[in-house]
């Protein structure tokens, strides 16, 4: 099942890391890509700190950082060479060779988010996708996920802002916005 | 802050879920009280199948199971007495007494359904949050928050679905559903 977590609202990432965690409750295997962020966070610092089957969850770090805002001086051509290299790999993940380890749930963070800075292509992505095996899941998140995502996607739910306080000023706060 | 996460679509206690590793990685306190479904799921699997710090990190389950529907036969007063009795507890746990446990971050999961449903009335609840400290979390979960919640909250994302498998006969997934 590919399942999409869209819009300007909180709760993507965040969504998809309780799906992880109900996937590793059931005995499932995990495979967290970030495309976007590599800032440490609280839930690399979680999944660090706690006693992992190491076999049944991973979480790479991919892409160089926030692009283009937060102080981001790197140049656009560094960006879209890691987004890329992430792709690549996430590709191996997700179409294993013969023997390779088969993940349960393939959560691919920010995806959306690095296809509308054009740092991977749409159509790359959809060809890797498209031979994803029906009985696995997929979760791509990111806000404007393109629409030829979800007309492919099983599920889709777009996370909309109703109220947020970074608007009134608000700073944002350690252990929720990271 | 009180934030919520309300909406038809998927992805609300996910997303609370979420968030709860993510304060738990920055060493934050953690309360989960679920109001509604206690039945055994991913999430309950996997946080009492990993060693935790167990000052840290509390899950209680509440309700008596879904109401009105999936063959629920319990009278209408159970379900009222069972809501009530964990609001009480929950009061405890937001406004705790001198000396008492002090949580970062306290999930009520599915509270918006227990209010909906009228088992816990939305005033009662509001009296329990107004004294809820400003430096603490809060989170609401379930569909359709009273209006009187959205008002006083401080974030609030709408889960809106676009597209959702069983509406095409697909049924619950283990690992993605429970």
């Amino acid at each position: 099942m590919i399942i999409i977590f869209t819009g300007n609202g909180k709760g993507k990432t965040t969504a998809a890391l309780g799906q992880a965690i109900r996937a590793l409750g059931q005995e499932k295997k995990v495979l967290i890509i970030q495309f976007i962020k590599n800032i440490s966070s609280g839930e690399h610092k979680f999944f660090s700190s706690f006693l992992f089957p190491l076999s049944s969850f991973r979480i790479i770090k991919g892409g160089k950082g926030f692009v283009g805002i937060l102080g981001d001086k790197l140049p656009f051509s560094e960006h879209k060479k890691a987004a890329q290299k992430i792709l690549k790999l996430a590709a191996q993940k997700i179409n294993p060779p013969a023997g390779g380890k088969k993940y349960d749930l393939i959560v691919l963070d920010e995806i959306n988010v690095a296809v509308n800075l054009k740092l991977l292509s749409a159509k790359k992505v959809l060809d890797i996708l498209k031979n994803f095996p029906k009985d696995k899941d997929i979760i791509l998140t990111g806000r404007s996920a393109p629409k030829s995502f979800i007309k492919i996607a099983d599920l889709v739910t777009e996370m909309k802002e109703v109220k947020h306080p970074f608007k009134k000023g608000v700073r944002a706060k350690k252990g929720i916005e990271f």
